[in-house]
């Protein structure tokens, strides 16, 4: 399926002002970058670092905030986030595959798994389990498994090879990645002398409405209570959760991210690739932590926060690194200077 | 299956001293939360956080120390270590499931495996390679890839989507959660002028008994000689453990952790969650390395050890983190201060 | 198939020079470490650590660099790059196993992918798409899931439970470890008033010949344009690459890196294990990195980069750390000391 539509109506559908254009009848087929967009094609700028391939882009169009107008000799499709321009273009010109309905004969699907045959789509290769409920428009993708009793909400999508592990809670609209993992057995052990006893997991996991989660991501169930994660928000590749983590709606947690037990995070959150967090932390919402940083104590403001030292040559590198030992005392030192001048 | 006990037996179970019960006589129901737990359920208190929710708490008694028994207004089981009365009390009321022994129809089984279908259960799509070797009890769970040759102790479980390499060797009573890799290839390159050639990986993995491993974490084979996991160590989610590492028995490695190739962990040690260890070090028994530490040198004493700076307010952070690239220069112009004092 | 070789043709196929031997006709049956070698068996030495050992070994030969000569007192295979010699050594007595054409009856093919059924394997319950390409000699282990359009070159090999997203692209001689993930969607969201807009993601993965990619290791597709892996790259485990990043030739990444989006790495680089690249860098060729480093900048010259401070027993730790959050304070002071000497 090909979709074409003029500029005109493109700037209506994205909610941009169209400037510049002769006519704005003009069918337009796609939208890439400034450098590959054609003639048919509109591009959008949106980060100054490509602001020579602005001045020399031959797309149709280009989505812009107003202030960079001037710098742009083609028509431009103004508006205030021209980042969301361009991602509601895309999915105008992108959406998403349709699935055929049906079970695939190579899945296995338990007589006690409740779905409407009809609109759901099961692929090769996957295991539906006892007791397992999904809703309409349902797409379980190959060699996905699904543990007994799972329930996954209306137009809900599992690319591949994910495993939901038995009573895991998915809501409406989610899409999970390959490899992720959501519903196993949280990290719990007690000391006894020296020897660690398990202790048995009994909380779940749930995930609320248009969730996205990334690949080879692992979502832990709780202990005693559950494992929430709130409307909105977007997990990437690689991160893990906790037990009885919760986070809140519309926080986007980058790659690589590690979340330890019973840490609450808040909503509007973004978490930058790499973050550690301790658990039994609590951030409130509208918390931005960089790339790179280890939180080890509560948030109780909002705001950007960073920790870390910066990368250099590893010679110089080398020597700063072993005056941090001696931090401590040169401050110690220091005071004792600032004392004996007094 | 639904377990009832009563209070005095349940003391009796988990070697706690029932105190304050009018009569014991009470049967219960299972353990959760303070907050959550009816006249039916106990709970416990291990962690001074929850101080206001004992105080609150509803439960038919709760497992905890006897220096916070003040604090409590129900019936208590008083023991030393209230978080081991937990896990044993919730193993008490949620036994592992059971599995039906046999070969689901869609699993495919070499004929060339070996062991007792009376009572081996293997799952949905489930791979059985040649020469593979199960023991009593064993349960292969759906989508698991058990390579040629590989060995799997008495009561050991793979839940889901496990793969195991070729020649993995597997003790008794071990758990491994979906996502896991073990037996892969080790990262062994050479370098002939720019290009790498790859060393052939012979070594293999054993894991001895009772270990426990996490949702996607990877063990490699050892290069020439084996990866070994020690009796009783358990690994959460996300770790990687390069070829030739040795874990001694009882360590607990949290998430995320990246262990590298050739270093020996001891026993008894803990791993915090998100620790980068290098190659080739040597981590003597009972040490514990916090969270986000990264280790570069071998650890000879026991003892809590930890690496890295504090989160702050991005703006605050940046003038600090640039400080660090003179910390060296600071430290000689304090140095040549001093001496000009003298 | 069993190997076995005499020292003199051994020389001669790895490029060493044989000294010290009483003939060279010895029957050699494999390599081994310096400690478990027999009489039948080579070994070798290229890391100082095991200078002990290597007075102490009882094998047929070592291969050693000729400035190691004399601490070695059984037979030489002298060669500049002992490790190299090891490589190719190890590689002799080892060839890769050889795959038994056919699709193995419990995989489901599409009829529409298209390959030769003559030398191409396909191993139980692996999934193959339509559109799917496969070259001559290809290997697609247990499990894996190969999405429509997926292209594969010859001599390329997926061990085991590999999910291969649509459209990606993978060259010659390629090898692939279990858990892997290819072709993922990257984490674009436009942020609308508060809540994430999903942007489609219309790139591909293109990974060039002789790529090793290890167990968990995630490769997100591109945005608009490709992500690229190089020809000759080598990555470790549970690496996570971001869309659009490109890494050039014979880079080779160990375990556990994240590398965020756009960023451009050179040929040659080597990246340590735990290093975490932010998006939109670029590092030039020769660029090494190593472990547990944070990269926030482009690094525009060749040479050894690292960051972080150092690990220390915790309660020393604890006050450097503090300290830390005076660093800019402690510089303001000290300059105001010095220039009250002036």
């Amino acid at each position: 399926m090909k979709v074409s539509i003029n500029l005109t109506d493109l700037a209506t559908q994205i909610g941009a002002k169209l400037e510049g254009a002769s006519n704005g009848d003009e069918p337009i087929l796609g939208i890439t970058t400034l450098t590959l967009a054609s003639k048919q094609e509109v591009s959008f700028f949106s980060n100054s670092l490509y602001r020579e391939q602005l001045a020399k882009t031959s797309a149709a169009a280009v989505i812009l905030a107003s202030k960079n107008r001037h710098f742009c000799k083609v028509p431009k499709l103004v508006m205030d986030n021209p980042y969301l321009g361009y991602a509601l273009t895309a999915r105008l010109f992108n959406p998403p595959p349709r699935y055929l309905p049906g079970i695939h004969p190579t899945a296995w699907v338990s007589t006690d798994a409740i779905f409407d045959e009809s609109t759901v789509s099961i692929g090769p290769q996957a295991v539906i389990e006892a007791g397992a409920i999904l809703g309409c428009d349902v797409v379980i993708g190959p060699s996905c498994v699904i543990g007994q009793g799972v329930k996954i909400g209306n137009n809900s999508q599992l690319i591949a090879n994910v495993t939901l592990c038995a009573g895991t809670q998915l809501g409406q609209r989610i899409i999970i990645h390959p490899g992720a993992v959501i519903g196993s057995d949280g990290f719990g052990n007690a000391n006894d002398a020296g020897k660690w006893v398990k202790v048995p997991q009994l909380g779940g996991v749930i995930i609320h409405d248009a969730v996205e989660i990334g690949a080879n991501t692992t979502i832990d169930k709780g202990a005693l209570e559950d494992t929430v994660i709130g409307v909105g928000v977007k997990l990437d590749n690689q991160i893990q959760i906790g037990h009885n983590v919760q986070i809140g709606e519309h926080t986007a947690i980058a790659g690589c991210v590690g979340i330890a037990g019973s840490t609450c995070i808040g909503r509007y959150c973004m978490i930058g690739g790499g973050v550690g967090i301790a658990g039994h932390l609590e951030l409130v919402d509208h918390v931005h932590v960089t790339g790179g940083s280890i939180v080890l104590q509560s948030i109780r403001e909002p705001g950007v926060y960073s920790s870390g030292t910066p990368l250099e040559l590893n010679q110089r590198w080398h020597r700063n690194y072993h005056r941090f030992k001696h931090l401590d005392e040169m401050a110690r030192r220091l005071q004792t200077i600032e004392k004996k001048k007094d």
